[in-house]
């Protein structure tokens, strides 16, 4: 029996009518399936948060200043943000990655600095494309460091600004109207969000990146959190790591790796849609159902946090139900 | 201020945009109104799940034969349910109540067995107003003493034939067409729907209740569960103690306990859709937005175990993450 049908099997013949566990059977499955194992477990689970600053801020495209991704980075080290509570909540070891954060290093990130935050890509590139290829190189290397001590990793982000980037990327990846793919971010009200439009619109008319082209795009309107995730995935995919990806700018840098491995989500759940309306835009593309869907849009990895509970749920129920035989329960009958 | 003004002032200063953790906000204030607490804590947690059996099922409209509601009750207290797995994952102590389940007692279950099963609703009315009486007051009992154990109860339920029960209280109480309320349960094929459809249909011009008589909507047509259930709703209400209801029979049941409290569902989460279609009919009628999409349809309380979770992560988030100052995190300033 291949691996598909010794999971399906064992789930048919769980204390339970067939498939009435719906997506928790589909997550469980499809975790088999990535590990090429029939009776995988989460032994250890961790969420890499990258971080980065976005040089179009200059633009006046966030409601928070630059400075909070540094201040948020300190939160994430000191325990008290969001994505912190989560992870202790669902026992999930955090790793906080500085791939370009304005400022000296906060001790206790990891870092690997490819600048002082991207440029402005509404006036020139985001990055060079020596520094879209060692973001991707080094996130690959992180996934690789990573599937030796974890069994599942989220991935997650922080950067003021990165909204923007991922709108880009989006409209730039998907052709759609680039209005479509701009939204409120960390709350921008009216007038905010409809000049974030025009900066995102004077952007992607200054650059025009190819749209299969992952460097490209990364060069133009990218973000150095966004390159590095994009190389987690594609690393992810290579030694078969499951991973799990939280909101809009972590499924922009989805786009990336897929332009560069077309195969690159059979190793990654989508976890949360966010209340960003670029992120419906995207998934209606890549025909992604999310798990969950919480009018979230905080970032940091939160989404799949909850999602990595989820998985760990599921797998739970897979490997400690009954089956019908060891419970002694009737099967299905014809009913009459 | 007010309880509400004191948990938005800190939802508010937490460091996040704010509403940016979206209903997981929602959640955790909902829960500090129930309780009228500032900032409460879920220290102990508990799943009620109720199990009876029905009558009705000699009508052939379930896909199981109705020794598996017994069957079921057994692997409950042996731990090899998905409810039990889902408990130990989640730390609830789990409850199992039997309150009509055909045959002896198993050890272990907590008895008030209303009879040997409902008569069949099909023929006569599924109970006396004596046994829905006294399953809605063992019900009352049970809330009133849990609120004195624990900090949230999820109501499941088990009992073959039992959706049968419920489509007919939610096309008694919405007067809506009885094929929409009618669903395949745990696995009817179509002919088998059409069916127990005709079955609901011709049970309920025999007894025409009337949808807002509690009492008479459970005398013709409950369950001994839901009779139960719709108890403890009621019962937990008056004590205000937070409940979780888990798929369609609870709901069928919340459905009655309305009937005789309006107001009954300011205590109550609402946790998942499930696969049965009357249960969307059901949300809608209540304009309920369901927390999770799952697809399942197994009962037993499993998607109010997955509630649980998340109204304890949004707990945490609540009481643990850091405010801007305490974090020195710079707050929202115009864009610019």
């Amino acid at each position: 029996m291949t691996i598909e049908q010794q999971v399906q099997t064992r789930l048919n013949s769980l204390t339970k009518p067939p498939g009435s566990l719906g997506r928790l059977e589909e997550i469980a499955l499809r975790y088999c399936l990535i590990r090429n194992q029939p009776m995988p477990k989460l032994k250890s689970k961790a969420m890499y948060v990258f971080c980065a600053d976005h040089g179009v801020v200059a633009e006046g495209v966030s409601s928070y200043p630059q400075e909070v991704t540094r201040q948020m980075v300190s939160n994430f080290i000191s325990g008290g943000a969001a994505i912190n509570v989560l992870c202790r909540h669902y026992n999930i070891t955090q790793v906080i990655v500085d791939v370009g954060v304005c400022g000296e290093v906060v001790p206790g990130a990891v870092a690997h600095k490819l600048g002082q935050g991207t440029r402005n890509m509404a006036k020139e590139p985001a990055m060079t494309s020596r520094q879209a290829n060692d973001g991707l190189a080094f996130g690959r290397q992180l996934a690789t460091a990573a599937a030796a001590a974890y069994d599942v990793v989220g991935l997650g982000e922080m950067g003021i600004g990165n909204t923007t980037s991922a709108a880009a990327i989006l409209a730039a990846y998907a052709g759609c109207d680039v209005a479509d793919a701009v939204g409120p971010g960390a709350g921008l009200d009216r007038k905010a969000l409809a000049h974030k439009t025009e900066v995102v619109r004077r952007t992607l008319e200054l650059h025009r990146p190819h749209r299969s082209n992952g460097i490209e795009l990364l060069e133009a309107v990218g973000g150095f959190e966004i390159a590095a995730i994009a190389g987690f995935l594609l690393g992810a995919y290579e030694v078969r790591l499951p991973v799990v990806l939280d909101g809009f700018p972590c499924s922009a840098a989805a786009l990336i790796a897929r332009a560069m491995q077309p195969n690159v989500l059979e190793t990654a759940f989508f976890s949360h849609l966010s209340q960003e309306p670029g992120h419906r835009v995207l998934f209606d593309l890549l025909q992604v159902r999310p798990y969950c869907d919480f009018d979230m849009r905080l970032g940091e990895g939160t989404g799949a946090a909850i999602m990595i509970g989820l998985i760990d749920a599921s797998l739970h129920l897979y490997r400690e139900m009954a089956t019908f035989e060891e419970a002694q329960v009737s099967t299905e009958s014809e009913p009459g």
